[in-house]
């Protein structure tokens, strides 16, 4: 299940004829109620998408009656004109739904720096307000339309015992970095909550998720995690609760949209101990993350710790190479300023990888989720426009 | 010429065993005087190794009568050993030239973590003292024997018209990042200049040109660029004219660093304008250079400056996207906050390739030289261990 598995969501996903190829590209998400509260997050890049721009603006209001989606085109850096294009498919979304275009969120991705075909966009918005149906299919269907060099859609869905909810999907592939990746996610929930407890919610969980996810270091134009509450479960559940369980369905999608990405043939689990603050974990951890002397490493199976004592010795972070220690699967491979293991013994060949920094400090910890760099990585990249 | 083009020097470069392979691995540089002023930058990785802690010690006293240098491995994160190690090496250097270890710089390259087979670099000190020649030949043995993935060695030679000269070696490949690659250099000059004037000299150069190398974000623990002035010509330059010359040898040595760098088949220059200080055009010409999304782009050829914009968004620096304007090659692709010129005009199909950012904000300028992200830099990378 998905967005569609909260009660009170119904979602469509269409092939409007953005994308030239004719797969599914629009999708549409609608929230019946009966509460209509929203809370996001966008991307900190300072060129923002038209539709960021706006859907920011929108969110003022902390309702959301439904949320419009395109793959197929980013819609950023493409001016004025670019920002009237997402302004007038909010208009036409509304106007279908017969309610004001302040209601409605706009997300797109795709090529930067071209504008959107909008006969498409706009017939797309009529076939897909007429496919709209609370069925997994069709949450499904809009998970599918968002998709861009993902291989698969990402979905989740967790209910709590107390009888509500929460749903989501995402789209990733590349342009996977520390806050948000080229991410566009919407997350559902029939529980009831006043906007200002979603949108603490949805902070505190999007900072030890999608924040986190680090793949190549790229902070799209476009990201955008919105989380929609229906209320029509009737439930009120404590924030912790309901922050516990938010939190677990964007670590699910992370989790699939690193498996994902672009080239990943690892999944890596960066784990920083030890820190003098949480933000210096952080700092080590996507140092590490980022550093492509490290992820070729990882591609090859290579434990090799050397590059990641090099890797975090330029972190901005407090550093003391005496009272650091490396683990790589296990095993301890660098301590006490000097090596504790042969690396052979760390084996590597899995897909699954945990480095275990502890930089014997302070108590500050992070864990940064990433993938190695390999051939694919770069096939994808340098091949096609994106 | 290289290092013996300047009168004073002598140097050799020998096979000690350090490597497997049996290839030159240990080289030796000798001022002879009259003078033996010094200066030296460093990295500034927090995990120094071992050689690094060794000559930036010794560099205080701003007097060098020789450096020994070794490929085949790095002394780093080798402990106190490791120390030792560097520190019985400078002896047995200081002990064939009759002098004290206090004048003896040490450096190393090659994999991180292991300790150095010392009777091979004990004995290649030896072998190296008799060879020892002021000789073009010695010149080029020494920045062979530096040489790791290297595929050339890398020298340059400048003479002044008033009867000085500057010569030069270094060695990179890989880790090539800001605040120095994976480099040593070792830069000698016949000009008098007091050791002040030297670390000026060496400081003001190496701040726009090895430490505007980036070609993958990495910074090693080993990174070195030493300047030892023989005085040998009899000639005081004025430190304009001197800073200029040494600059001109350390672009040209960036130059060869890059254009050797492992798998790069682009040249890259990243010229950043109209930022609101210089750092922010630093930052800004750092963040695009170590962007994955941008270095796959350019491998392909593709003028795709969406993904330069993209980059750019998220740099520490003062960036409005209305006055931001993206040119590649000559053709300006964005302007005025959207597309300004086809993308398919801009031809990148050569191995040059210009990037000028013009922020539009203030008079802040600067250039970082990197390559492009190939399939080559992965197989490299990940297939051996460095």
């Amino acid at each position: 299940m998905t967005v569609t598995g909260p009660k009170g969501f119904r979602a469509a996903g269409v092939a409007a004829g953005i994308k030239d190829s004719g797969a599914l590209d629009l999708a549409l998400i609608v929230n019946d109620g009966p509460e209509q509260a929203a809370a996001g997050v966008f991307t900190r890049n300072v060129i923002k998408a038209a539709p960021v721009l706006w859907s920011q603006e929108v969110l003022r209001h902390r309702r959301l009656r439904a949320v419009v989606l395109n793959s197929g085109g980013a819609n950023a850096a493409t001016g004025p004109g670019g920002f009237q294009d997402t302004h007038a498919t909010a208009e036409k979304v509304a106007k279908v739904l017969d309610t004001g275009a302040i209601e409605i969120a706009v997300c797109s991705t795709g090529l930067i720096g071209e504008r959107l075909p909008m006969h498409a966009v706009l017939s797309g918005v009529d076939t897909a307000a007429e496919a709209l149906a609370v069925t997994p299919e069709a949450g499904l269907a809009a998970a599918t339309s968002i998709m861009t060099t993902d291989t698969k859609p990402k979905q989740s869905f967790k209910s709590h015992i107390a009888g509500w909810g929460i749903g989501g999907m995402a789209k990733g592939a590349g342009m996977l970095a520390p806050n948000l990746a080229t991410m566009l996610s919407v997350i559902t929930t029939d529980a009831v909550l006043e906007p200002d407890a979603l949108d603490a919610a949805l902070r505190a969980a999007a900072r030890v998720t999608f924040d986190r996810l680090d793949v190549d270091g790229g902070t799209s134009t476009n990201d955008t995690v919105l989380l929609l509450s229906s209320g029509a479960s009737g439930i009120s559940p404590g924030l912790d609760d309901f922050t516990e369980l938010l939190t677990a369905v964007a670590l699910d999608l992370v989790y699939q949209l690193r498996a994902d990405s672009e080239g990943a043939t690892k999944d890596v689990d960066i784990v920083v101990h030890g820190a003098a603050s949480e933000q210096d974990a952080i700092n080590v951890g996507r140092t590490v993350a980022e550093d492509n002397l490290v992820k070729t490493a990882l591609f090859g199976s290579d434990p090799n710790w050397g590059r990641i004592a090099m890797a975090l010795g330029r972190a901005q972070a407090e550093i003391d190479p005496d009272t650091l220690s490396i683990t790589i699967n296990g095993v301890t491979l660098f301590a006490n300023g000097t090596t504790a293991a042969d690396r052979a013994q760390a084996d590597l060949s899995g897909r699954v990888i945990e480095i275990v920094i502890d930089l014997g400090i302070g108590a500050g910890t992070a864990t940064i989720y990433t993938t190695d760099l390999s051939h694919g990585y770069v096939e994808e990249n340098s091949a096609y426009s994106s």
